[in-house]
């Protein structure tokens, strides 16, 4: 089976054997944002056609790629639900070299009744369950980060932070990228930031003090975005992180690193997983399913 | 005497009687970033050489004007300080065609030790101080919201939160601007951002939701931009606002009646002040000044 995932800004395919093993990958910058309209299976066909020419004839799609901007749009399947429920949920998409099924994403509403969305993080879950064991929560940090609780092998919620984007946003468009240079992530300043979060005043105080640490050369030039990602994480962290039990990171390493010294900091127990989490949960998946 | 608020973006002046009423003013978008290096004497007579021709030949200048990228660096005065303490610590200004001083602004330090700064404000709550009374809250909203306490006629303490600068850096730069219609400010949307903030989650988490209410159609395009500045104003009204007592409002009166609703929904009392603060303070303060 070939199982891909296929995101906003990424397209990972993975050649998969019976038992999961990863036998070959693909892996590129072509995100659905870059696929023309109607140019999903030629572009498809380009990342993946010498593995269906050499016999392969099932691919199962993760992701974005079923969202309204994506090649068909999967509704998506409210929580809780494991890797049965999913696999009973598959879309069908029209292609002529091999049959292509969809994972749709998972909906929750959050204590207030907001809804939440996901595409793509369910799939990582489900490729995660055998290192969480019965129960536990699983991060998977980015632009939109993710807290999933599982219990039983299924997801049974989760909450979503604009972290990244806001992180970027305030970085990138207000005063205080103006005193950030780029270089190596300071840690000592990270974990400065991720501190700061637990101080009075709540997140928007905290956001000015960037500056005023600047100003007063309390905080270097290099030291501030390091700082204002841990100010940032910290804040997630504080009504995210649950009193106990460990936190399963999945994601990019380099961000899972900083999500476990920041949750480590903060006293809780993180452990990071596979990255390859995606292929797991494609293959997790696909062994549910009648293919006939 | 002739007053001038001197900002980042603006320049008012006033021509004041002895009384402190308002003969005549001159504004300008002509904020000190206008300005190039050594050219603000020469911007200065060019607003109100008709005045100082006229015979006025004392100016006091409040604002950014005093900072390292204004005319003269003027070193912060630290909390408590009143009209007279401002007046003590005035720096001159040199000026050919008359005597000009200029306010100071306004250290402070927060609960954790981290600093405030403010230019300008200390002026305008100064200016106030007759409509605050023996005691009260200031709430001076903007990019760099400020909420300062005064008692017997002195500034006592304030804090900062960066609400209107990440208004604007989140909805320009992140994807909930995508979903944003300019429109005129919709009210129960606004109202509707205010109390979720109280909702469970934290500003990270509420952020996602503007994204899903509006993708599930519970939010329109012309209402998001009015949620999410009820969202931030929520979230800094969560902190900032006292338990009890009036909070006088100075600045920009559509700015200050959106606050006032906010602080009216979350159980305030809020008092829309005279937008010519910064004129009375800047008359107040003269009026303690030994011009000789």
């Amino acid at each position: 089976m070939i199982g891909v995932d296929w995101g906003t800004s990424s397209f990972r395919a993975f050649r998969l054997a019976e038992n999961g093993a990863i036998r070959d990958r693909r892996e590129a910058a072509e995100g659905i944002l870059q696929i023309p309209q109607g140019g999903f299976a030629e572009a498809l066909h380009r990342r993946i056609g010498a593995w269906l020419a050499d016999g392969e004839d099932r691919v199962l799609l993760s992701g974005m790629v079923g969202s309204r901007q994506g090649w068909v749009e999967a509704p998506y399947l409210p929580c809780p639900a494991g890797a049965e429920e999913l696999a009973r949920a598959l879309i069908d998409v029209p292609f002529a070299a091999a049959r292509v099924k969809l994972v749709p994403g998972l909906s929750d509403v959050d204590d207030a009744g907001v809804p939440e969305v996901m595409r793509g993080e369910e799939t990582q879950i489900i490729g995660a369950l055998e290192a969480i064991g019965e129960a536990g929560t699983v991060c998977l940090p980015g632009s939109h980060s993710k807290w999933a609780r599982v219990s039983a092998g299924r997801i049974t919620g989760y909450r979503t932070h604009l972290t990244g984007e806001a992180f970027a946003g305030l970085r990138g468009h207000t005063i205080l990228g103006r005193m950030m240079r780029d270089g190596p992530t300071d840690p000592a300043a990270f974990d400065r930031g991720v501190m700061r979060a637990g101080d009075p005043g709540g997140l928007l105080h905290h956001l000015f003090g960037v500056r005023t640490l600047g100003l007063t050369g309390q905080l270097g030039e290099t030291e501030s975005a390091a700082y204002l990602s841990g100010l940032l994480i910290g804040h997630e962290l504080a009504t995210a992180l649950p009193d106990r039990g460990r936190v399963h990171l999945i994601g990019a390493p380099e961000l899972c690193s900083l999500y476990a010294r920041a949750i480590a900091a903060r006293g809780g127990t993180p452990a990071i997983e596979d990255s390859d989490a995606a292929a797991r949960g494609l293959a997790r998946i696909g062994r549910s399913i009648r293919w006939s």
